[in-house]
């Protein structure tokens, strides 16, 4: 539901993204949720490109999951919701959600898990304590693991 | 693990297909799932595009799910593997790998989920026998949903 | 120059389009172009949609130029210039160009050539009046072609 | 014609790569030609990812065209032929068609306009020796700009 959410990045569907059947191709979606999340961190503000640059260390992903409901079309206005769902020491997971306009069930819900990763020894690193920080403020304390 | 599949679709990755971390976007892993369950129902074989135009049913992805487990990179051999995982009355569970050239581990695994939608009715019907039967044939009845 | 132009569609570089060099893959500008043509027939305010659905025809890509001046890169904001370049019988020629933000000289430039055709007889069919008269009015006489 | 080029590529199309009007969105035709050059360096044979590495320089792509004659559609198997038109300095012109299956007259064409660009000064740099006595070797010297 929408209000689980307090972010939401709109997009316009291109004609690109659209396939033989006359719906959004299902990897497209991930491009959305990516995309999403890249305007979830400038939201938070999370400075994720000086970071990277700071730490020696960037996320990847590890793990994403789409559930499909009702299908998107070409042109169709609609809006990816991000919120976190789950902070750990290195990994971070998103849930995410696609809302047409003014509708309140979600046409497609998933997930996406980041690991934050030393890009020398390739080791999970711990979550700077910036971004760790904003999270908790945004999404509240729930989110912390154990 | 390899011996786990029977059917393997190779590719080489592509230029357009690289991020700017220098591996395959994650998006892009569902772009080769799709075209590797093409070639499987190819290899069955199994006449998708003609049971689609006599049956007015078509399948929708309904859930995707990938773990990226080590990247691929540029100019790579991969090969993607597919089995069925599970049989339902309207819906195939497909289990996905990607495997590098001689590697037993995978770099990435994945789940595909299809529902046989009837295209004017927008509601589940079976899977059609020729199909059923020629899973079982390939995977085995242990696939079969009770 | 970006004096040419009286609509701009602005875009933010997705990460899912960058490449291993840190640029936008060279084929990504062609989604640009179609996006932003989309864009521009809806400003104009032509229902692209419409027409097609109450007159049987559709404009199918014929050509298309892309010159690559200088890159743009991973969530740099841009904006895609359209204008009518030459109005035929059944052809429109477009040109386009790539802006950075607040710069007036083009990163890239472009054309692309629609055919207005028919999709039973697959022959050319003259635009239609509603449009001829849009794209005279935002652009002038000197598009069309004698 | 098929006798104008000696190198071919073959693709499947993916349905990924297939939009509403049922054909490959235009789009797509760059990220097969980007594609089959990958496969004539390799074919010539040039190790441009090693050259890149020992020169710090590499190829930018500074102009692409594409004409679309025919469609190409979901699952068709195609060829991409490639052949080198013009070897400047520092530029190299590939002309590039799309045939269908056991065709004649392609059903796309277009042009791909390659810079050798030193990474470091941003500036146009020779083409090496080594592929430029390769391209004269396949091609033939009518090749050489003067």
């Amino acid at each position: 539901m929408r209000s689980d959410f307090w972010f939401f990045c709109p997009f316009r569907v291109r004609y690109a993204e659209v396939d033989q059947q006359g719906v959004v191709f299902n990897g497209v979606y991930l491009t959305y949720f990516d995309t999403a999340l890249t305007e979830y961190m400038r939201a938070l503000p999370y400075a994720y490109l000086d970071e990277v640059k700071a730490t020696g260390a960037d996320f990847h992903t590890v793990r994403t999951v789409v559930e499909y409901k009702a299908p998107i079309h070409f042109d169709q206005e609609i809006e990816v919701a991000v919120r976190t769902g789950r902070l750990g020491r290195s990994s971070i997971t998103f849930a995410l959600a696609v809302f047409g306009e003014a509708e309140d069930e979600p046409r497609s819900t998933g997930e996406v898990v980041w690991v934050y990763t030393d890009q020398t020894a390739h080791k999970p690193v711990p979550v700077t304590e910036t971004l760790r920080s904003l999270l908790l403020k945004w999404e509240g304390a729930k989110i912390a693991a154990v």
